[in-house]
């Protein structure tokens, strides 16, 4: 099978845990058997590798997303990077194309679109099987995964079918809408259009050509910026005859809010929390080092983080958005490629992070031109690289660094160090990268 | 005016704001006219000094609970240190002892007793000054301060008067009832029993002579560990024929929960916090330094400081003891005489804190057995001095000391240290002292 993951999204609407660099299928919500955490994009790939070992999966997404989609899932994914938003129709050409030439799929292969974030079980990845099958041989050009509704939603599309058989072919699509109209939908057995679909590599590829003058991916690549802007909707299903709709019976859920995602969620408790026995319908997730106590709740989501505390009723919790716009605050905590990064304190001309390295990784060889840097190694052995000096490392081991020094780490056990910045102008922005010499 | 302010308690009620260093009466809740946070402790202090500019106020306390006083009002006020907990009449006995030998106060003089705690408004701080020129002149040998019940309350002791006259002499004392025969107090005219009380020096003096056996402050500060426990209802209030009650019509409460003390800070946010339109009668006391956002809750008081985040409906929040009894945690800021610290991040070998030091103060000299330290200075100017050396510093500069060697710090502006503590076995009890050099 070969599969692409769509991972896009801000993450507001699940502030604090959730912020500009981290979406919400990279929160780890979900407790596996062993007891440890992973995220949806985490669930969704582990699903995908249960039913399919040797799937080809990649995830098509934007240079924002890198970092943390590396750190999550390792060097076990493809990886076809948006360099600027084009919306649906350029990144599923670009993935294609990148299928095509970089992992040399075949034209009369099926490749199966599907966004990272829905919740979902084990039924739902033999689905995605059963699609992408049936792709292969159909007389259709694209066959929809059509989810049953289980209520007349108006944040769906729907997907009008010629019968109710397991297959058949789709007769329109419908924009979502009002809970009435919806209502009807379903009672001419309509389905919802979750964005779930595949197709022959060779259909979509040629559809590309049709569309976007390019050569081949790398020259998509190179010329991403100027592609014009269109959806996959109006660009290809709108116009296409032959489509048909698999229908899937299963839990498919979007977990968009602090709601919805709460539900899903059996453990009441992520995290250092603890409840008295008068909460009722209480969560807690918490991902500070500090334990959170409820007290006498009912219907209530508390969620901590490095950015924020949220406290709300949890029908509440879907109006969230207009308020995290307002509170514009710096990234507090990320994951990346290298492993991770933690604010601890600002001060007016001073910010102290915490950085942990994986063990093998290095963060990028670089400068700062307007602050100087302190290290202080707390645990781990590595090897530091400043101004060309190679140095090893351990816990207590202190390096001072003037604006201009070039540095890096590399981290031979997990590595932590507590960074002091200082200087009057700290940014991210404030960053030059080079070569190792 | 002689006025002795009693310091105690251990706070767990209103965790996470307060902890086993910082009791209630030293967490900043109230706004003042210029828009500066003040504690009760910093509220009581200013209106006695409003209404008696020249007072000899003297903070009866605990070792734990000085350095906090000496940050809060500096060396404005005598303190009466008991050296142990030995219940109320020798923490009373000693205090006057201290005025007697060290503020050379007459045995004519009026001393005016009062809990540092309760929440009180400026009629309180005149009638203080009435119940202290009462003292002096009045047949009786004690006279107190009644408060006129609000509620048939089961909290508080009650004082039955002989007569409904503004002073009247006490018929007798009442244990905390149930609520129905506070009622029946309440009806024959009773008083709260808020512990306030006034005397002549001269009188207590002899009392603690006649039940301790000591020469002066000095000895009996010495030999305090061995004195009886003894409350000073039972030496003293319970025994005593010639007592009076002047009465006190004013606000006079206990801000003892959550609850209670939302009730009496006018301003629903302290700190950084956001409420939609939905949420009513909601407090939000945010200590940290992220913003807590709450959304569509009724009746909810949410506090947060680096010890941990409560979320309690107000009734329930009385309840919160034994769950702070559960949360065993280190202390993770506290006031000291000297500045403060703030715990920033904790790893299994590792802890590093924030340390601010007031213009022109300076930590003990000492030096810790079992962990090294590195001081990273962001702010400030000030004199390091390590293993006798002194050398000034600014921000950007590191020192480093292995474990075993002396340091201090004196901070010529206010100086803000990164301090990372390296050990296996970091502990505030690993801690030397030594004198200057």
């Amino acid at each position: 099978m070969n599969i692409v993951l769509l991972s896009g999204g801000s993450g507001k609407r699940l502030w604090p845990l959730s912020n500009d660099v981290r979406s919400k299928q990279f929160i780890k919500f979900f407790k596996t058997e062993d007891g440890q955490y992973e995220s949806m994009l985490q669930r969704m790939y582990r699903g995908i590798r249960q039913v399919s070992e040797d799937a080809c999966i990649t995830v098509a997404t934007s240079k924002t997303q890198l970092s943390e989609i590396k750190n999550q899932l390792g060097d076990n994914v493809g990886l076809s990077v948006e360099p600027a938003r084009r919306d649906t129709f350029p990144a599923i050409a670009l993935s294609v194309a990148y299928l095509h030439d970089i992992h040399h799929v075949g034209e009369e292969e099926s490749v199966v679109i599907c966004p990272v974030d829905p919740y979902v079980e084990e039924d739902y990845f033999k689905a995605l099987l059963s699609l992408s099958e049936r792709a292969k041989g159909s007389d259709a050009n694209l066959c929809l995964l059509g989810m049953e509704p289980t209520y007349p939603s108006a944040k769906y599309g729907y997907i009008i079918p010629e019968s109710s058989d397991e297959i058949s072919n789709v007769v329109e699509f419908k924009e979502k809408p009002d809970e009435k109209t919806a209502e009807e939908y379903i009672k001419k057995g309509a389905l919802w259009n979750g964005g779930v679909f595949a197709f022959r590599l060779g259909y979509m590829l040629k559809k590309a050509h049709e569309l976007i003058s390019f050569k081949d991916y790398d020259d998509l690549y190179a010329k991403y910026d100027e592609v014009t802007k269109i959806s996959f909707d109006y660009a290809v299903a709108e116009k296409e005859d032959r489509i048909e709709v698999m229908r899937f019976h299963g839990i498919w859920k979007d977990l968009g809010t602090w709601n919805t995602l709460s539900e899903s969620v059996p453990d009441p408790v992520m995290g250092k929390g603890i409840m008295d026995d008068v909460c009722k319908n209480v969560h807690i997730f918490n991902e500070m080092n500090v334990p959170i106590l409820a007290m006498g709740l009912t219907d209530v989501v508390i969620t901590a983080s490095p950015e924020g505390i949220l406290v709300s009723d949890k029908h509440h919790s879907s109006y969230i958005k207009p308020y995290v716009d307002d509170i514009v605050g710096q990234v507090m905590f990320a994951e990346k490629s290298w492993g991770s990064f933690r604010v601890l304190n600002v001060e007016s001309e001073s910010m102290t992070i915490l950085v942990t390295l994986n063990p093998g990784h290095s963060m990028n060889y670089h400068a700062h031109d307007r602050r100087d840097e302190v290290w202080v190694v707390v645990e781990g052995t590595g090897e530091t690289l400043v101004d060309g000096m190679r140095q090893e490392v351990n816990p207590g081991d202190v390096i001072t660094m003037q604006a201009g020094c070039r540095h890096t780490v590399f981290a031979k056990t997990t590595l932590k160090i507590v960074e002091v910045q200082l200087g009057r102008e700290i940014s991210v922005d404030d960053k030059r990268k080079f070569e190792i010499e």
